[in-house]
Formats: C-alpha cells, sequence, structure tokens
C-alpha cells in the first residue's frame, strides 16, 4: 500500500486559516494545538551553545542529553537511567519507531489524536479505536478494552500495541489512577506493550492534580512519550524523548526503536539536542515560564468549555493541555437545518458560516454521525508577541478584550447555530 | 514484521570505533563517511537568526526556503519552482517517504549505501540489488536492470522505484552521461520512478566533470534528494531536501511524500530551514568554503585509492565524495591465511588485527562472499579542528604528517595481510 495525498488534518487546516486569513477573512481559529508563547531567552542561548555539534553522534542522543531526560524522569517518580533515553525531531518518529517495533496490530483511545492512526497504515499495521469512558478520554474503557482484545484474537490476529494519552488530546481530560491501573491490568493480562503519550503532563491545570503515569504501574511493559513542542511553545523546534522500560525487555524495545531511528533519522539535529538538554533540566527559570504558560491555558479553555456549554453542548470539563471536545448532539435538530448533520458537515458549516475553525470528532476516529469536534484554544492568546507576552503575564487573562472578543464571537457564532 | 534491532552499520562502527579509541586503541577510522570540517561562521549565523521560528510552519518548509533550494536547481541546469521543493531532516525521511509513495517494488544498484534497503523493509517492501558495470557505481549495469524487471514482473510483481547515487557512495564514482541516458530510457520503458540521490554532487572532485542528472534525461520522473550533511560537513544539523517533477505526476509524489511528512516529522525544525536557506542561496563565501572541502576529499581520496591498488586490490578511481570500494580478490590466498575469506571477516580481520576500520560490502548488499569493503577516507584529515583547518587550506594536503602517517600505517597493515 502506498501513502495517501492528504496531510495530517491539523496541519492541513492550519495552513488554510492562514490562507483565508491572508485572503481578509476573519476566523477564530480553533483547528491547531499550538500555543505561540514568547521564547525563553535560555533555550536560544542553549541553541547557539549547541551549533558547535555538527559532526554525526549517537543515534538515541549525546549521553549528557540522555542524563538531563532521565532526571526529568526522575522527578516524576519514575527513577530512569541514561541508557533507557531515546531524543528525536518530535515524538512523532519515536511513536512511528515504536509502531514499527511492536509486533501486532494497535489499539488506540476512540477519539484520539489524528497521527496514530496513520502512523500504523504507513507500517502496514491495523489501528483498531476503542470507545473511551463517560468521565474522560486517552484511555479506552476497561470493559471495551476487553472486548476489542478478545475480538482482535477472535480474527487470528495479535493485539501488539496499546496507546494512551495523558492529559488527552483531543479531550483535553486526564484519566484519573484508579482508570490507569485498571488498563494496565488489562495490558497486563494480554501481553500489551504500553506507549503513554504524556506530551501535555506539564500542562495540568491543577498542579496538585493527581497524574498516574502508566509506568509507574506497569513499569516493564511501558514506553513515556513526550517533547518540548507544547511546554515550552516550541513545536517549530521539533523536539521529542522517549523512556523505555529498564530490564530486558526495554532494552529490546529500545534497539529497535534506534535500528528504525537510525535509517530514519539518524539522531535529533546537535544544537537541539543542547536545547533538550537544558530544558529538560529544568532550570528554575524555565519552570515558571512553564507554569504561567499552564495558567494561561487553563483559564483559555476553562472559558471555551463554559462556551460549549452554555451553547447546548455535553462537554467534558477539561484537566490539561488547551482542547475541549463538545458534544453537540443536544442541538441536532437546530444544527440540522443548517446542514450540519455530521462531524465533516458541523466543521464545515463552523468555518465557512460561522469563521470557526475545528477539527471535527472524524479525523480523530470518532463516529463521524456524532457531532462531535475539537477545539483547541491556545490560539486564542492574542495575535501579536505583545498581547500573547501580555496574556501569559495576566492573573485573568480571558478579561483581556482581545481575547474576550474571540470568546464573544464564538458565542455569537455558536448560538446562531443551535438556537 | 517488525523492526530489527541492528542499527545501521556505518553510524553501528562509528559507535564502536569511538569505544576502541576511549579504551586506548589505536584505529584507522574508514568506516564513517563525515568530514569533521570547520563550521562557516555564515551557517553559525543562520542558525541563530532562524531561532525566532518557534511556531509550527507549513510541511514541506517556509516559502523563502523552498525557493532557495529551487535556485540551488535552478543552477544547476534543473529550472525549478519553489512548490516543487519539501525540506526535512535530512535526506533519509524524504528517500524512505518516496518508497512509500511508489507502489511496487524498489529496484537498487549492487553495492548500493547502507540505508535504502532497510528503509524498503520497514515499510514491507521488497529489494532488488542490480549488479553495476566495471566502470562505475551507483547505477545499475543497464542489460542486468532489464533482466531484473523481467524477473521482478515474472514473480507477478510490480517494479516501482529505482534509486541512483551520483557521485556514489560506496563506490565514490560518478556514473557517465550515457550510462545516465540508458538507465533512463529503461526507466522510462518500464514506468519507474527514479529518485536520484544527489548529496556528493557538489564535492565532484574534478569541477568540471560531465555531471549529467536523470533529472534532466527523464524529468518527468525523477526525484533529486541531496541536503548539507556531506558538501557542508554538517551531518549533525540533520538538513536534508527533495526537488519532485514539474506537472501532475511530480505534484501527486509531493503530495505523497508530504502526507508521510505530516504524521511522521512534521517539518524541518525552524533554526535550520534559516540555515538551508543560507546554504542553499550559495553566497560566494560558502561555496569557495565548500570548494576548498572537495579539493581536500579529492586528494586523499586518490591517495588511499593508490594505497589499495598498491596492495593489489582492483579499484575504481574515485571521481568525486571521500570513499573507495577496493576489491581483493586478487589477494583471496593471502588473505585466506589470516582468516579473511569473505567481506564479514575481511572487516574483523582489519579492525582486529590491523587497527583499520571499514565497512565490508556485504553491508551495500553485496556478494557476501567477495573481498570487498568501503573505505571512507574523510576521517583522515586529523584529529583536532587546528589540524582539520590546516588541511583544509593545504594545497597537498597527504604531505602533512598526520595524514601522511595515517595513509602509511594503512599501507603497513593492508601490505601485511595481503603479502
Amino acid at each position: 500500500m502506498s501513502a495517501g495525498t492528504a496531510i495530517s488534518p491539523n496541519l492541513a487546516l492550519d495552513q488554510e486559516v492562514a490562507r483565508l486569513r491572508a485572503a481578509g477573512n476573519r476566523v477564530v481559529h480553533l483547528g491547531f494545538g499550538e500555543a505561540r508563547l514568547p521564547l525563553p531567552p535560555g533555550l536560544l542561548r542553549a541553541l547557539g551553545d549547541g551549533a558547535e555539534h555538527t559532526a554525526y553522534g549517537p543515534v538515541a542522543g549525546r549521553p549528557e542529553v540522555l542524563a538531563a531526560v532521565a532526571g526529568y524522569h526522575a522527578r516524576r517518580r519514575l527513577p530512569t537511567e541514561a541508557d533507557q533515553v531515546v531524543v528525536a525531531p518530535g515524538s512523532k518518529p519515536l511513536l512511528m519507531s515504536l509502531v514499527a517495533a511492536v509486533d501486532g496490530d494497535v489499539l488506540l483511545p476512540r477519539p484520539a489524536w489524528v497521527t496514530y492512526g496513520p502512523q500504523a497504515r504507513l507500517l502496514g499495521r491495523r489501528a483498531w479505536g476503542v470507545d473511551i469512558p463517560r468521565r474522560c478520554g486517552g484511555v479506552p474503557d476497561p470493559a471495551a478494552l476487553v472486548d476489542t482484545v478478545r475480538q482482535v484474537r477472535e480474527r487470528g490476529r495479535r493485539p501488539g500495541l496499546l496507546v494512551l494519552t495523558l492529559p488527552d488530546n483531543p479531550t483535553g481530560t486526564l484519566a484519573p489512577p484508579g482508570l490507569i491501573r485498571a488498563v494496565c491490568e488489562i495490558a497486563r493480562a494480554e501481553d500489551l506493550t504500553v506507549v503513554s503519550d504524556e506530551i501535555y503532563r506539564d500542562l495540568l491545570h491543577e498542579p496538585t492534580a493527581a497524574f498516574l503515569s502508566p509506568a509507574e504501574v506497569a513499569p516493564e511493559r511501558t514506553v513515556v512519550t513526550t517533547g518540548l513542542s507544547k511546554t515550552h511553545a516550541l513545536g517549530g523546534w521539533r523536539i521529542g524523548s522517549a523512556r523505555f522500560p529498564a530490564g530486558d525487555r526495554g532494552a529490546e524495545l529500545r534497539a529497535r526503536v534506534l535500528a528504525t531511528a537510525s535509517e530514519v533519522w539518524s539522531s535529533l539535529a546537535g544544537p537541539l539536542q543542547s536545547v533538550a538538554r537544558y530544558a529538560y533540566e529544568e532550570p528554575p527559570e524555565l519552570t515558571a515560564h512553564v507554569a504561567r504558560g499552564a495558567r494561561l491555558h487553563a483559564a483559555v479553555a476553562r472559558a471555551v468549555h463554559r462556551t460549549m456549554t452554555d451553547a447546548g453542548a455535553d462537554c467534558r470539563a477539561p484537566d490539561g493541555g488547551f482542547y475541549v471536545y463538545p458534544d453537540f448532539e443536544p442541538a441536532r435538530a437546530a444544527l440540522a437545518a443548517h446542514g450540519a448533520v455530521d462531524s465533516a458537515s458541523l466543521e464545515r458549516v463552523l468555518l465557512e458560516r460561522a469563521g470557526v475553525a475545528v477539527l471535527g470528532g472524524h479525523h480523530f476516529g470518532d463516529d463521524p454521525g456524532a457531532l462531535r469536534f475539537r477545539a483547541a484554544t491556545s490560539l486564542l492568546y492574542g495575535a501579536t508577541d505583545r498581547q500573547r507576552r501580555t496574556a501569559l503575564d495576566s492573573d485573568d487573562p480571558v478579561e483581556l478584550p482581545y481575547i474576550r472578543s474571540e470568546l464573544e464571537r464564538m458565542t455569537l457564532a455558536l448560538t446562531k447555530l443551535t438556537a
């Protein structure tokens, strides 16, 4: 099978919004999970300091960089040696390599981030979506997971990899410890390898929220992926990492990922490894910056959540990151009058009639007949560096006029369609 | 099929040599295709200038970066629009995406660079090696190519992609125009898509050598890949690019590559795109630096070639880059007495008995029973920045004592084994 021609829908929509705006259209951009926040000076310095690394280095990353990532995990109740770590140009190539490294089919929450499924298909693997519980996303409902594993085996296939997202993209929610324990028990019983995508971990809205990593519950089989794109608003620098289990199983998995890495990307670029080292060492000036970002994300995500529920949607309250995932089933009749009868038409109607860009739930593997979409809230912080800096430093960012006006536009648009 | 656990053999050998040297062993390192030359200040400035690009941008690369790459190709008789170009973290991910983009089996010269074959296998594709002509490598012998295409079809399979390398790694030779025309004619008759890997193009030993790109002969079906790793001794920064055909076929191919790119690496990191822009615009201070590098590579590759033929090998004279690919068949009896009876044992004997690190021909898909290996000559320029800078500026670098002594060590080692 050869690759399709459609680029990842979030990146495609971001390019489309840029075109619409360049043509003079006003668009509320809820379609892309990126925060455009100021660059902390330490990250800039680290980039320059890393310029000397022009030579090919170890595929996994330089020893001091891997040690910094290990320290990051150790501060999160995951004791880690440097030889359990790999850094890469983003977490995407690591996630793809993990699919390649584990035999069998891939099990995903439904809905799940847009990229997991296409990566599996690129490698000729089959991906199965498993419905999420009512309370949160990012993990499958345990009963549904058991049922899907049974179905996979009944078809003579083998379930291999289970992907979890904590906190979740697209729902913005965090699976609670009890649910993580239940899912990890199933993973152990069924001998699944777990990928825990924790790229939003440092953007929890309540810093004291109970975060339990699957790597704490099933350490022998869980790979944790993360990166700097979300925490540090640094998507354009492409820096990701993976932490593998200690012991033989982890070493074998890591060796397989490094084999793929050596043929597909060689290593993370030298200067960006220096950035990774600095960021994962978590100097105080950087953690303070991250904390301010998390506070801003929390305030705006909560405001957008209220907008959605005020407009009649069912919507889980967000716990982390910058997403909400409303379900407009309660407004189905009103939306149908505007031509929005499923998630693809709802996405289109919102963009064309209301100037609101979102990604329909079908892009996340969700039931295409449902009236669900993901609203990314991180591009509402202002149009200029100065506005975004002000938002970052504000105690009440949703009262800033340029944020308030976007929220009001959104409310107006949704209310018009759902009334 | 899941990935193996062995990393790319050239990267693995480079790590092994580093370990041996750290343990106090003296090793002549001919195992890795990397030049460690000084970083031109313009490249360092461009990196810093690009730091502001922290946001996700277009998957293909920023418009001004693509325009710079287009200009680079236009100056080489390949008129190019920016929308025919993609930049990426190295050419490896582009090459992998091209395999994914084209249906059918992959045809490779035998021997060929170590990564093409494993990339095909990662994607579940079958790769076929086709013997090279006596005069040069990087392209298949035309008669052998016709024969292999017939065999592929007889098995009910479809040949899809033909990979050429100009100048070649591992043989260091450049296929002449007549041969390129013959191979392109077959590609057109059999409807193959051609990938022309031209990453060593700017390192021809004779700047006036007749270089004919397959993209000039079969423009409708040829994708050219290149990068900064070799020309600018910048492997650690991971910057590559691809130029697609104009027209519908090229647009479709590029769309497929961008689809894979969006799911696997998103884009080349923003600061490195600024480096790409600067380098592909080819300011005079940079082209002068590249010319000095090419002169150094030529002098040392020719000296190593003499060493090999003096020791009794058959060896094509190098035309570009920094490789020679000797065949020690004439010394089979003498080598057998030392336990070197095929390319794997020859590689081992050379490292363990003679302290010379090379990659056996089997890593390049060559007949494992042959006594061939690749000697990369680019790590002979000195152990320190100062030595390498002196070598770069020297009119007669092989007479520098630290280069001369490595060549003599090599001669001694080979003569001992082949006498």
